[in-house]
């Protein structure tokens, strides 16, 4: 049994934010979330965040959360005053503790399962994260026996020559005997040089402590300003980007692409550069997606290929073009074999099969038939400035070029739209519809307009 | 003389794919097809593709390439079994075979001509490619002695300590007097883990055998997963860039950019971001071309600008500016000093020179003399839903906004299209076209439908 | 007191351009202004820039800098002569002399004012600027005693192998006391491989000589290629986006991002990945710019989001959103809360608060009020072909889709305009302005239409 602790309470300076440092985003997900979704598969008993510097707004973006419990800390004294805070409500646990940090995202679930493991299979009184890094310059290092246990934790400025060598170090990631922990809590003291509490100090004081190493350092990175945070993205999407590639996905020129960890690829689909991918969405086998292109929240079926657009929370049937210069948005969808080609906005709009919308259109709360030709430049007015209106077109049917179809409105199936007409009214089936003017021809129009402003410029000047 | 034989029948497992490993896509060409392009310049005697797994789908991909042989191998049971199969296909044959692996595509020209000259003028019995890799884990290392006369080839797991620490390693490439090798082909055994028949096996027992090391390791990265795709791709790319940016051509933020080899790019030409220049394209001394631009077996000529665009199968002449947000298609051809703008589409056009389509257009199969003005809006109705028609529009004539040019229509010369008119009969030269109603204004119309709809809420609530 | 002097002579034969090396742009200035930009804030007394290859064509190009002057170097003799020409405009000088070079761009203040400061404080001949290089290879060694005192210069080819392990070189920056220099200038000789006058023999003959350590080696980079450009926007833009990051900017995917050094950002900006930002573009708090854009010389307020757009010479006012796919360019300049979409090219077009052009529009020379909404493809007709003309919209106007207004021309407040309408007379206020033709509905039509196309197809057969 464990209950998690989500230190989340610290101000985060060197981020320079009006938001608190937990709150950023990375990734589609901000820094706290992606740790509460890392310890989800430990079915922990209780999770409890340790909220402090703008603690309302940490809530309130947190609040949607179930099960999160809120524990406050209202001045910041370290690590261990914020655990301290947890004493009265766990009063008489008898189970684990594990304390994470709010501003450390990239920690994997079988990393901290392993350090739960650990932790209870050698009845530990704590465990402790350690790593081994490269610079290991600024962490305080660990000193452990042939098995792993702790025997010493020295702070970076208090290290010897000789003990600086060491490359092992204290990750702040900690699991405790919650019982062992809550009696040396009380005792922590502050002679240190930032006069705070630090749960270092519980840690050597608790019983037979023992050190897990993670095995991909990155793990462990903390987010303390925005180059932190731009260097966990790049960690994040390439562990991201590695996984699809193996996967039969390919990338060209995958450091242009970012794709985030909620989107499903099929094999063989083809991702182009500077293409984007994001939140909820799902890509089948044998497309071919970008340059240029940002999709979100949004399913494509098989073979579809999208070029220089943005779809969002939209739907794309099998083997339907998509742009250069299309945008899909508020649950658009596309049937199969369709076009939707150059600078068309399809809003709220359900397309039938094989129906083409080419060129300079917006369709907004429309919906087709199949095999329906939308003309160049076409446009629903399906607002009234008060309200928006539905427009219906039935299979078969083709609207002219500069077509405009005022909402609400129905065509039939089989009605071809005259261009440059202006409809108001419904068409039945098989029906012309034209609303426009008869075409009148002024011979000798522009050599007599030029002669008058010739006569002009002279007679001004 | 040499015969070309090409290991193309693997299966590549770990692409994960549906296609044959050889017939993926590496910068617009077939993996299987760079190799076949690297030998063009030996001109061969024959060449011959060793194809087994989805083989039909490979000699389909291949059937345009002429004089290209294919030989089966039905099972895979190792490259020394895929050689076999050449037996019957090289009776009586005296000269050399030059073998060469389908998913090794960057291997340079010069490096198989070094190759192949140490192999003639030493008289070698066999002479094969070796490389000096920094971490040659998993390679078979190669033994030579002072002069390149190889000793002894042991692969990566029967090697001793010592032995591990040498980092020459078999490229897998190959080249063998036939004679000597046929003679020892048909007795190779399979008394390895994997029980194939190596063709190393058959290296130890022709005669002498020498070592060329390739001069640029990374020419012989062989491509097994998408990693390895996208890591070729990579180093193509810089191969590529590095040569442009040396020829006098300025990339800003070269990393973001890509460029196919088939492409020539002059002086002083500026590539900005994310833009990618692929197949048979050309652009001429003073372009500035990007960002976010695609540029496609297009030619431009000199001190052209485009933004944001995509170009492809396209001609624009000298000194004309494209874009932001323009797509030019299907043999489009812009004059010199054009301006095609904002979310215009050109299709099958041909624009003379100083014409402007500044914005909002489609021109679908037209042809326009010299200084013509296209209004905003204006849109050719090329395609009456069965056939597509043209539009042919004389010298320094304009067109209103939202015109529609209803094809087949041709305008003269010097003929002014009034805005909103939707033309569908030729206009004679010098003269104004209008179809369009006259305007009507219906006054305090805005008070009393606010009234209505106010008296209307009234009456529901 | 201080002279600068500027070597901008050369010919940069490795550059393959017609454009002369110094002029060549890095990150929106070419390189020698960069130079001048760096001493600057030094206040120098005079500042001369050396030139010679094509220096007709780098004068022009620096013409508009005040007080800077020329001399001509009317041949390439090497940096001593170049140095030697400045001997008659210089003559009863008693200041310091500071030698830059053109081409070397990324020298900061910082680094000039600490070789300045050494100079005088130490009553130094000479002062010279020094880098620790990782591969010093091509350089010329500087030794020197304990105290920065220059001992020796040695050219990387008259090194000892002893020597060439001194990775501290001559970066080729010097300060001069004048007067020391100009004795020995005259008496310089060419015995060395290139026949040429060496500024280095100078230095060696003045009297003391220390050298200064730049903190950054990367500042001494000299741009000989296109390939040493690209480094060089590469160094530039790390240390742009890093102060932007540590600043409180957040850059997703900073890689793909680039930001000229004249730019300004505020905390808590977003600037999501293949965004650039050019010119004297200032962004304010709580913005989100990118993916995909392009902003030039422009000024965006507080919560303004942009997407796939390009915005040059505008202003965008506080949470208004823009794009995707708009152009907004020529001072055009939008209120608050304004919605600005797809396809929208706004042109000297002033936007007031609340007010929306959502789809397809082109709005040139246009003012509007508060709260207006611009319909789906409404277009201002503003070139009659020879002039430009206004367009003005009043407060809570609507225009119909695909509405043209023929330029010049103004609505009043609470216009509501039909959509199709062409307008080409000014309309009141309160007013419903409609100029198109009645619906007619042919009932059969296409079916008519199908069975004559049928039967020609049978006579035709």
């Amino acid at each position: 049994m464990v209950v998690v602790a989500i230190l989340a309470a610290g101000r985060g300076t060197r981020m320079k934010s009006h938001l608190p440092k937990v709150l950023h985003s990375l990734g589609g997900r901000s820094l706290v979330e992606r740790v509460l979704e890392s310890v989800k598969p430990l079915s922990p008993s209780r999770r409890i965040a340790i909220v402090g510097y703008q603690g309302d707004e940490v809530k309130a973006a947190m609040q949607s959360l179930t099960d999160l419990e809120f524990v406050e800390q209202t001045v910041q004294l370290g690590t261990g005053h914020a655990i301290q805070q947890l004493l009265p409500h766990l009063e008489g646990y008898t189970g684990d503790l594990l304390v994470l940090n709010g501003d450390v995202p990239l920690l994997r679930t079988q990393t901290l399962k392993q350090l739960l493991q650990t932790h209870v299979q050698n009845h530990n009184a704590a465990t402790i994260l350690t790593a081994h890094l490269p610079e290991p310059k600024g962490y305080g290092r660990v000193f452990c026996n042939g098995e792993n246990i702790v025997q010493q934790i020295v702070e970076d400025k208090d290290c010897t020559t000789a003990q600086r060598q060491n490359r092992r170090i204290n990750a702040g990631v900690y699991c405790f005997r919650w019982q062992d922990l809550a009696k040396v809590l009380p005792h922590l003291e502050t002679n240190n040089a930032q006069k705070e509490y630090y749960l270092t100090d519980a840690v050597t004081q608790v019983g037979q402590v023992m050190a897990v190493d993670v095995e991909d350092y990155q793990e462990i990175l903390g987010i303390n300003d925005r180059l932190q945070l731009a260097t966990a993205y790049d960690i994040l999407q390439r562990r991201i980007k590695e996984k699809w590639m193996l996967a039969g996905v390919t990338l060209i020129d995958p450091d242009s692409i970012t794709i985030d960890d909620s989107v499903e690829l099929h094999t063989d689909v083809i991702i182009e550069p500077q293409t984007h991918l994001r939140g909820n969405t799902v890509i089948q086998t044998g497309s071919c997606i970008g340059p240029g292109t940002l999709i979100e929240n949004s399913q494509l079926g098989e073979k579809v290929t999208v070029r220089y657009s943005v779809i969002t929370d939209s739907i794309v049937q099998a083997g339907s073009r998509i742009g250069p210069y299309a945008h899909l948005r508020s649950h658009a969808q596309v049937g199969t074999g369709c076009r939707v080609g150059n600078f068309v906005e399809l809003k709220n709009t359900k397309l039938g099969d094989r129906t083409n919308v080419a060129h300079l259109s917006y369709l907004g709360d429309t919906t087709t038939g199949n095999r329906v030709n939308i003309g160049a430049g076409t446009i629903t007015a399906n607002y009234d400035g008060t309200n928006k209106h539905p427009t219906k077109i039935g299979d078969r049917t083709s609207t002219g070029s500069n077509t405009v179809l005022v909402a609400p409105i129905a065509l039939g199936n089989d009605v071809y739209v005259a261009a440059g007409s202006t409809l108001t009214e419904d068409v039945p089936d098989d029906s012309l519809a034209i609303a426009r003017e008869r075409q009148v021809v002024k011979p000798g129009w522009l050599s007599k307009r030029r002669s008058e402003q010739n006569s002009q410029a002279k007679n001004s000047s």
